[in-house]
């Protein structure tokens, strides 16, 4: 059964296991402790942080240990905003962050700090000079992702790096999907990773803090991984963190090369064999698992639940459930369509991996489960040709206040048969999704999307879509 | 080779690692997605919350599991502070908790909120009444171990939550030492407790906050554990926890009366084969595996490393290294002897278990240890009968500026013998921990402490004894 969601976690590697199972016996003690266990644990942490230094191109002792990807964020944007918090409270990220990066943003801006939040384009991608744009002199620290988690586009980390160091600001690289591909390239201060991204155990995570930056630990602290990770050593998985970040990294060349056929096998068989589906993401400048696209017409929980039934476990950025009624942060930052959307992120390594008739099983089942989704929502199966008459006012007005996506486009498509070119259609809705799936669909069909209006009454827009061919 | 310090960690008990090694397979996936490893993930998550609710006595909905017995401690205090910012900013805590709640405490004071420290017995107790009148209208939260972590004295949890539930303050009790002993008894609002210390794995620690309990969690959170502990969670060891906590609890009362006799047998045998030695903590009120005891002239770091040497790997509550200038904060607030200190904490379970042949052996090679050690330090072997004639000014100096622990101690003792009963002996140390050990010295000499006075030039302090036999 393929499991294609590397990206939110990878199934233990045979190296992490291994090396697990050979610590539960010799580092369950206390490395702080003078005794003959104390002193076995200490040399298996010290193994492994050099290990891990190495494989993120720094010094061991600029290295720590945290409880997961996550602790390892939240600790190093505290920790590096406090230790320069007389310099200033302004903080930089780019809008397509991990949700650690924007919940500790978040926080920060509670706390009186003030935030400014790099856009990207369409592919994902920021611009290094709008990211320059954004230092100023009380720029405490910058944030940026080596990749992005849910499109896969690398970003140009070494030039933000070279920007931020000319002005003197700290920059911390979040290189969870990125690390066991290879170092972050540049100049950077901090860095963050998972270990289970890479196929190690839950419950690691590495924060990396250059000699030099300065840094002040937030909340309560103890003497444990140089005061920046308090609690209890996690050792067993610490230990098969870093065995299996040098065994991930030799396969490194081999399987991204792999990978990157399979999911370049995805970007191309998708918009062939489904119609009305944006891929999403760099084509080029991209981590070798990842593929994203969205399906126009499809309620993306939907779309999962039948790929799960039909043996194919992905992911979406998008879940148009009613727990999360806003889209993926990273889709609207970069204006692409959201609904039906989809992340097949393939996991590496020949145990556990993917192969070649995974992904081409997944390319045949594909297409019919889409169909099925969009005929139980009733989606219009092509769109006719334009009506021959005017109506009414020059206008048609489609009500979708109450429906959530995907319903207001498929509204839009049900009546497009009978818009006459020159016409405009007025969407009403009050889903937070059409604001970015409307001027998608427009783009995906040659029409005009013309922005929006404030509803008179109701708490919904109107969409202006006008029909040009 | 018997391993003694427990009260650090404990060895993984073989249902965590049956448990661990199960949930590797099937506990990878995130339990948040709803792909089949996901919901397979999902229930397991489920079913270890249950188990441990169960043997904390709470509702599966009020506990979450954390990275560690800490960033419970830490995230508790925090989030019960926070939810009850409006009432107040004071906390209370016991003189002997666990460091990571006095950092916790510290890390409170250091952002302008006020913190009383009730003191304790010389058996390491909290008197219920004095915990009592340390409530105040704006005590946001008060803070009581289950049981000490360096000398086992049991703490009055029930009377002290009683008198908590009646002020209207919660009380947050750190359960662990206890935990895999049983339920914490008494109207308690937060508990706290860490897998590591009932031999489980390192990186879960438990945090159970009762329904009713006002609770803001500090600091950047996520969706995952009620908002209360960010990150992706580490399944397989949650279920390697709860999994070993119902194993050890099924194995606690056979385990507590076989304990039990082990450590009576220790703090009965050391007084009688080593002289002038202290056994600390309460005597019937405590927990079944800890025992602690001081000895007088010796350097607690080289009686570790000799009882390395023999075979012996136990832990001190007081190292004399120059890396900790400070004897034992639960001594102190005892007011026993820190000198030479010695914990041994025997792990539970027949698997990795001590036996009565390991005690023994313990008891056996201690004397020698110790003679060895004093006998490097050039201690008097046994104090001689008074001088004869007073010396001048009635008064003897013994100055051991600049020297550590145990070493003003052994200087007093040294001078002993030409002491003149009546006469008074004033020892000049810089040293922290004598403050502690010379009235201790006094009263395990039966001499009359007099109080210490500033000393003219110097940064040191002159403590006073007077012989009185």
């Amino acid at each position: 059964m393929p499991y294609f969601d590397a990206a939110s976690a990878a199934p233990l590697h045979p190296v992490a296991r291994q090396a697990l199972l050979a610590s539960l016996d010799e580092g369950w003690a206390d490395p702080a402790r003078l005794y003959r266990e104390g002193r076995r644990a200490r040399l298996l942490l010290d193994a492994a942080r050099e290990a891990a230094a190495e494989a993120v191109g720094c010094r061991p002792d600029e290295l720590v240990f945290t409880s997961s990807g996550t602790r390892a964020v939240h600790s190093g944007i505290a920790g590096a905003l406090g230790g320069r918090r007389r310099l200033g409270r302004h903080l930089i990220v780019s809008a397509v962050e991990h949700s650690s990066v924007l919940h500790a943003a978040e926080s920060h801006e509670a706390e009186g700090g003030t935030v400014t939040r790099v856009g990207v384009d369409r592919t994902g991608a920021v611009d290094p000079g709008a990211y320059a744009a954004a230092l100023r002199p009380d720029t405490a620290l910058a944030c940026l992702q080596s990749a992005n988690h849910e499109v896969g586009t690398e970003q140009p980390v070494g030039e933000v790096a070279a920007a931020c160091r000319a002005a003197g600001v700290p920059l911390l690289v979040d290189a969870a999907q990125s690390l066991g591909w290879g170092p972050v390239a540049g100049d950077w201060s901090l860095l963050t990773a998972s270990a289970h991204k890479w196929g190690g155990p839950a419950g690691v995570g590495l924060l990396a803090v250059r000699k030099g930056t300065r840094f002040a630990p937030a909340g309560p602290g103890d003497e444990r991984e140089s005061g920046r990770a308090p609690g209890f050593e996690n050792l067993p998985a610490i230990v098969a963190a870093a065995a299996s970040l040098r065994a991930v990294r030799a396969e490194a060349a081999r399987e991204a090369e792999r990978l990157r056929e399979l999911t370049a096998r995805i970007r191309a068989g998708v918009p062939e064999l489904v119609p009305d589906v944006e891929v999403v993401g760099d084509p080029e400048r991209r981590l070798p698992g990842i593929v994203t696209f969205s399906c126009l017409y499809v309620d993306g929980e939907t779309l999962l639940h039948e790929l799960d039934r039909a043996g194919y476990s992905v992911s979406s950025g998008s879940s148009c459930t009613s727990s999360t009624l806003t889209p993926s942060h990273v889709l609207v930052a970069m204006g692409v369509l959201s609904e039906g959307n989809v992340r097949v992120s393939l996991p590496a390594g020949e145990a556990g991996g993917v192969s070649a008739e995974d992904v081409d099983g997944f390319l045949a089942v594909l297409p019919e489960v889409v169909r099925g989704v969009r005929e139980k929502l009733g989606v219009p199966v092509a769109s006719g040709p334009a009506a021959a008459e005017e109506p009414e006012a020059g206008t048609v007005v489609v009500d979708a206040l109450g429906k959530r996506c995907p319903i207001p486009v498929i509204e839009l498509a049900k009546v497009w048969e009978r818009v006459p070119v020159g016409a405009v259609v007025r969407v009403l809705s009050d889903d937070e999704a059409a604001r970015l799936d409307i001027p998608a669909w427009c783009e995906m069909r040659g029409q005009r999307y013309e922005g929006e209006e404030a509803v008179e009454r109701g708490a919904g827009v109107a969409y202006l879509v006008r029909r040009v061919s």
